[in-house]
């Protein structure tokens, strides 16, 4: 059974010339109303055919019953657990080999070209390891509070459930997000450009409860936070962000953590550079300074022009990106597009986007999508009728605290050249007449 | 190594008999102030010992090395795409094998026992089927809308996602969902008497702008929307409720749509009965009456005490149910622990929900975690000081119109005991003095 009147083709509203002769032009936001609008210009019979043409089908006449129409299918708990369909195998986490001599100490990218909203699940956020991924028994784990404080504390997994609950949405960066652009070793892909942010629900205790909870000594001015892989990677945190905001969390989107994510128990620090946001985290101490460690003197700091270096740089500024159009999802022909992205800052809240086509000449406010939070990933959209000619698409946020997301040029004059952390400057994509999408950078 | 001094036990602060002597007695609520005031009476000295004891670590030495701390973990991408823990593989769907007559017509519930949050990870989402989860070819799929519009289309998924997107977080909920307790057949299991509820962030089309795309006639007062599965599920909506709220959805929490909800395309209505959010949506067709299809005539109406049955009955009810303790999570012991639970409401946003833990005669007020949301699944959590004694815990939910979670014996006042849908009711959950849960209906 096939629906009638499939030879009475007409054309998809979504790429009739008749909008790409619109006097508005190319750079003019088109409002819902005007997308609408189009449907109604269709009705006078243009007929413009092509491979943009959609079947016209019967008022009347149900659809043609594919093979899964006319069979039963797999029935409940077939996966108790579930995994994404067979058709969407290309939407997985993917690494560089060339970036890292190890992929134990190395990273992968989430795929931010396929993923829509703000929640990462957690099939795809993105991994960073120091020892490689280690497989902890959570009866065997636990967590150790000492130092500085009245009462110190070995916590097991259990002891850490009975603690008040806290959840809350908060996106993670690695600070290396974009190194590979501020080192001019781009790759044509938002995937390897972006891909080290992801945002997920976390639920846990707040770090301030389990301090609380030991009692502070007064000296007590930071906090040595360290992971139980074989690289015990730690940092040192300043007392007042861990009393602030900071969360020792066991559940992330529902669930429990998963293993490459810190399972069974990891630290977040909402807003500040991924590194701090210690995984299998075993152990909290108090003290007076800092400890310097590998991690915070090798590692994490950016060395400035005149040879010093910059330590401790642990805000991530705000920043956006498109995710569409990007490299790995090019433009189909002229017509009426969305323009989609992401932005986020560790200040707070995302305020507005501004959005351009043509390299930062002009620039349009998008929309934000509800819920804008906190320190999570907020989503934006902006209508763009496309002309078919080539463009610069680029976004760039302002977050509460008023920052606004800086070119790389701004950042190369405080900075120089030799750092490869927190490039948080404005992506910018070439979008090229046969509607191919380019990583370019504009001085 | 070993931490030095783990002879030296204090009490788990917890589980301390100094808290259950305190003269404020189990229904008084307990505030973060007073659970952390607790470590401070704990450093007199007492030494309670038993399995709630902690070790007193050190103040120096750090944690000993477990066998994941000494050697090199899993790389980047050894799971491109992630899965949960191992240790983990109790936290799964589940369906009665009894209560259907196969698996390719029924239900699976969400271990929400497991989960922390307000989002459910794609994974445990519940499922319902009517033939089975079909698997979808989404370079073949369409969707159809015709009838009475002023122009029928058909739209492939690369169009679908041209349009302008809207991204939303909801909860879907089973109208029978609580059917078991209401039958009198229930189980002693938090993921059965209420698993057929999950919440996630859907992404799409607006229904409205589909419709509105298409042109509706002015005779058009209701739409049918069908699915592509073997069973063509079907279901009549109103056209008011298609054009305020409904979303064409094609990404769940982030990624695509799971098979088993509709890949790769379903409705989401929000706040209505789970069945009429179609999965594998393939034909909307607008009509001047309702359709009065199988799954709203056999199916999905509540036959009333009269002999008359209710049908359309799409709204879910404010709803709530604690999560924490529960038959699968017993209490361990005296002493202070936190009640946990999730609410919703069709109606919009849940506006308080009171917790009693003396089956309905005092009510206490429990704090609503942000975010928020309409027709979102709401965390909510109150401390409670256990005092050992036999308890009957239950959560009572009120919403932005005002609506007031009922007892089982109001509902059955109005309906009596012949349907088995919309069961909104209290959920009381009895703790005996053991720790353990079970799942008891008050009269």
């Amino acid at each position: 059974m096939r629906p009638r009147g499939e030879e009475n083709v007409r054309p998809n509203p979504l790429r009739s010339k008749a909008v790409l002769s619109d006097p508005a032009g190319a750079d003019v936001p088109v409002g819902r109303r005007s997308f609408l609008r189009l449907g109604a210009v269709l009705t006078g019979g243009l007929a413009l055919g092509g491979n943009s043409a959609i079947a016209e089908p019967s008022q009347e006449s149900p659809p043609a019953d594919a093979p899964w129409s006319q069979s039963i299918g797999a029935g409940v708990v077939d996966r108790p657990y579930g995994r994404p369909a067979d058709t969407e195998a290309s939407v997985i986490r993917r690494n560089v080999p060339w970036l890292t001599a190890t992929a134990e100490s190395s990273v992968s990218f989430s795929p931010l070209q396929d993923l829509h909203g703000i929640i990462t699940p957690n099939g795809l956020f993105f991994e960073r390891h120091h020892a490689g991924r280690p497989d902890i028994d959570p009866a065997q784990h636990k967590l150790l509070i000492h130092g500085l404080v009245e009462r110190p504390l070995l916590l097991t997994m259990k002891d850490i459930l009975r603690f008040p609950q806290t959840t809350r949405i908060h996106f993670i960066e690695c600070p290396a997000n974009g190194g590979m652009n501020w080192r001019a070793a781009q790759m044509n892909s938002l995937q390897f450009s972006h891909g080290m942010v992801s945002c997920a629900e976390w639920t846990g205790v707040k770090l301030s409860t389990l301090l609380e909870e030991t009692g502070i000594k007064k000296e007590a001015k930071w906090a040595m936070v360290e992971g139980a892989d074989g690289a015990h990677m730690n940092r040192s945190l300043p007392l007042d962000k861990c009393l602030d905001d900071c969360l020792v969390v066991y559940a992330q989107n529902g669930e429990a953590l998963r293993p490459e994510q810190g399972y069974p128990l990891r630290l977040v620090v909402p807003g500040w550079e991924g590194n701090v946001n210690i995984k299998w985290l075993r152990r909290i101490k108090l003290g007076e300074k800092p400890w310097h460690s590998r991690e915070e003197t090798s590692k994490y700091t950016d060395l400035m022009p005149d040879g010093t270096s910059r330590g401790f740089t642990w805000l991530m500024d705000a920043k956006s990106v498109v995710t569409f159009p990007c490299p790995e999802k090019p433009l189909d022909g002229a017509g009426l597009y969305e323009i989609r992205g992401l932005a986020w800052t560790g200040n707070g809240k995302v305020t507005r986007v501004d959005v351009s086509v043509d390299g930062g000449i002009n620039w349009q406010t998008a929309r934000l999508h509800e819920p804008v939070l906190s320190k999570a990933l907020t989503k934006f959209t902006l209508p763009w009728r496309w002309d078919g000619r080539p463009a610069l698409v680029a976004s760039r946020v302002v977050d509460e605290s008023g920052y606004v997301q800086p070119t790389i040029a701004e950042l190369r004059k405080q900075r120089g050249s030799n750092s490869v952390y927190h490039n948080n400057s404005i992506q910018t994509w070439q979008v090229k007449s046969d509607g191919t999408v380019f990583n370019v950078q504009l001085a």
